[in-house]
């Protein structure tokens, strides 16, 4: 080819930090949110869609760890020169939305699945457009709302197949967190940043230990590579206290959990009152038959985002996943939400107390497949009719149409390749049938059925003996015309998941 | 309250052309979109989701009538000062995934269906972001894959309710249009943009009519308004040659108008081949059992996008649909597409055949909606259970956790609010029956069930005598506490769509 023309070509290239999914990461992901969905409607969530696109303003600064106003998003003007950018979560739009309709009956419970879009230094399992699927119950400040976010995450991990031990989930309260604080502070001011710094360690634990946080809480931590992070600069004698905070062990029941903090944070009203809010929690959960085994309440969560109010939770998957590089780790957390009681406020000046959760769709996903979870068939039809004469096409259109009829999703062949590559194709394409009806088999009103799946295996017993193979054609029968759907149909069930 | 506060207040906002979609819009289309799938995958196409920002090169410049390089899509730069886009349809994204995989089986057939983005004048029923559903095969230049988008396109429609007779897909070749642009030139040249105008005067036909196209092919026409839009200049001789070639009745069979076309278009070895393809088209319809009742061929068909390079085919909702304005109008085109078999070739340097069509989502869910064929509940959980005495509501929760259990999406009322605004509330949210329990029923094994659509009709009837309604609660009635999930559903029954 001529080189000018070469270089009028359009290299065919994606963006960083996107994919493209196909066929059957598509199916194993449409037939999750199926049942994530189930599960919120099972509890009178409904569904809502909001644009992709949002005013700037409207989304608020939310992002974890953006420092700048456009930061971790992609943000650009319009044409009346107003910023407007990509949604990086579902709830800053969930809660414009709300602002907007002050009509809504409440509690609104609503649920909503799609991709959001983050800036993010793109890596293996880290992209910059992903889905989540949250819910949320706006309008409720019963801790009762909080109670049956556990109680949806329990039955969302189940229905995906993942069982009891398999996971756990965490429960913590902000206020809680406010009184450790105000603990530590001992009746002195802590500034912000002090804050942000001392609940930052708190949240390493599980990376870092005890021993990490003490460092982080106080003149700071160099890691095994060498970066140093800035410590909170507490003093020794505070540090002892978020020390002390931490060690109260989450594998107690969350009756003695919430003894212990309380007698924690017995000097501030705040702390009590986060106390009180997961004694009710836990009424809630043991009403309902979700013990110990399944929600724990952990001093350690804290939960990223800057909005939590109140409790906070997360899910995380607790058996190991060997990954691409053949190390054993933790999947962690796919999972988590908390109590919101001020997003609407900043457009509504009125507190409309919230709590929800969102999934971690792609990450799931991918723990789901790593348990061997995921069971969906590559593709949609499982049966090729072949065109082995073309001139019969009007006939070959008739067996689709009635194996179609039939229930069964049945592929056409379209293509101009001969029969052997049609074959081929139907190989590739993840076909288990092929249909094959030549001019002699429709004299005799008979039409043949390849199981391609036996065929794969039976080739590799007869070898590269070809003119056995040929002769014998182990894989493929004859059925009169009129016995199709029947014989196809249990040439699938050889091969059906249930 | 106080001004300053109020000024720090953000304004809930959403940029124009954009919707929030709600609970029963949202259900309406989940159903809808999953009979389409059902349809499409019943053909073999499989699953493919692309990213919603690409390159804008890639994308390539194929919005009708964007003359800009970034005219009518939101596009801007990257962190690198690429310029990237939100995709303005689905093809574009599929021409790029199948030029970025040429290892894929061929014919690739899939389906995406997904939000895409135009920046174009808002308006009622015309969005800047809106749903698509394509179906497209890849990689064969076979008729019979054009043959089967047009029965997938009737399939389609009639799996959505949409009977024979009230939908018509109309076909026609961008060969046969060719080779009258040929007969139009008479062995001169026609420029580009006056082939490009004549293309659009004849794809105003069912807008201006005849005498209006006249108009447009020759000098130019004013309408209405006062509006003056510019002729393509044809002489009086060559306007009459496409004047002919519009007044082929599309009421004719497939076979005639074949043969009309053929004699039109004989000196073009172009247009003779768009007439063969359309009588292979027509074979395999009729071999399928498509006759004229569902499909036609009809000349003035051309589908805007400037791709196109074979058959173009789009379904035309044929009866009246009376719009908000109380206006008796069309609705015009829903599903449309074509053959494009150069729109890989600007990446790859080959030609791969391919042929698709397009549904406009939210257009045909307002036709379906006008129709009346929308029939889903507006709701996702039919019970409530209220929360008459909050003490108790460990049995509460076991009450909706048993419905739920027994199929029965049900929300536990998790507000603060007494009963009488929980009966509200459900009402307010949809809800069909609501569950209360006393601490007398309790005592008494029984549980009440209330019918709150009965309740409705009832009140109706007694009018304002509240004590005559409190006294008789005509829509309520107590049963077994064992008996619960019998009774709900016999409720549920009276109201049940089938």
């Amino acid at each position: 080819m001529a080189k000018g023309k070469r270089s009028n070509r359009t290299v065919p290239r994606r963006l960083k930090g996107f994919r493209d999914i196909t066929s059957a990461d598509m199916l194993a992901r449409d037939r999750m949110i199926g049942r994530i969905r189930r599960v919120y409607e099972g509890y009178g969530f409904v569904p809502l869609e909001t644009p992709a696109l949002e005013y700037v303003d409207a989304l608020g600064k939310f992002l974890p760890d953006a420092d700048r106003p456009d930061g971790g998003i992609f943000a650009f003007r319009n044409e009346d020169d107003a910023w407007i950018a990509l949604r990086y979560d579902l709830t800053a739009p969930l809660s414009r939305f709300v602002a907007m309709n002050p009509t809504l009956p409440k509690p609104y419970r609503r649920y909503q699945v799609g991709p959001v879009y983050r800036v993010e230094k793109p890596g293996p399992d880290r992209f910059r457009e992903f889905y989540q699927f949250d819910f949320d119950t706006v309008g409720s400040a019963s801790m009762l709302a909080d109670a049956e976010c556990c109680m949806i995450m329990c039955d969302t991990l189940e229905a995906l197949g993942i069982n009891k031990g398999d996971f756990i989930v965490r429960v913590n309260n902000r206020k809680v967190l406010s009184g450790v604080l105000e603990a530590v502070a001992g009746g002195e001011d802590l500034s912000d940043k002090t804050q942000l710094d001392v609940l930052r360690s708190i949240d390493k634990l599980d990376r870092v230990g005890l021993e990490g946080v003490k460092l982080l809480l106080g003149p700071g931590r160099r890691d095994e590579s060498g970066d140093f992070t800035q410590g909170a600069g507490l003093t020794a004698g505070q540090a002892d206290v978020v020390l002390g905070y931490l060690s109260l062990s989450a594998d107690n029941t969350r009756k003695s959990v919430c003894d212990d903090l309380e007698k924690l944070v017995r000097a501030s009203a705040v702390g009590l009152e986060g106390v009180e809010e997961l004694r009710e929690i836990d009424e809630a959960l043991t009403g309902a038959g979700y013990g110990e085994d399944r929600v724990i309440f952990d001093p350690a969560v804290v939960r990223g985002l800057a909005y939590y109010t109140g409790p906070v939770f997360e899910a995380v998957l607790t058996f190991d996943i060997v990954d691409s590089d053949g190390v054993a780790r933790q999947f962690g957390s796919v999972f988590g939400g908390g109590r919101y009681d001020g997003l609407i406020e900043r457009f509504t000046g009125e507190k409309i107390p919230s709590t929800g959760a969102s999934i971690g769709v792609d990450r799931l996903l991918a723990a789901l497949s790593a348990l061997g979870k995921i069971d969906v068939d590559p593709t949609t039809a499982p049966v090729l009719v072949t065109r082995l004469d073309k001139k019969m096409t009007a006939e070959y259109q008739a067996i689709a149409a009635e194996l179609r009829r039939g229930g069964i999703n049945t592929e056409l062949y379209v293509g101009k390749q001969g029969i052997g590559k049609q074959f081929k194709y139907a190989s590739d394409s993840g076909k288990t049938v092929a249909i094959v009806m030549g001019e002699d088999e429709r004299n005799a009103g008979q039409v043949s059925i390849k199981d391609l799946r036996l065929g794969v295996e039976l080739s590799k017993e007869i070898g590269g003996d070809r003119k056995r193979w040929l002769k014998e054609q182990p894989a493929q029968f004859a059925v009169s015309r009129g016995e199709i759907i029947e014989a196809v149909k249990k040439v699938l069930e050889r091969y059906s998941s249930g």
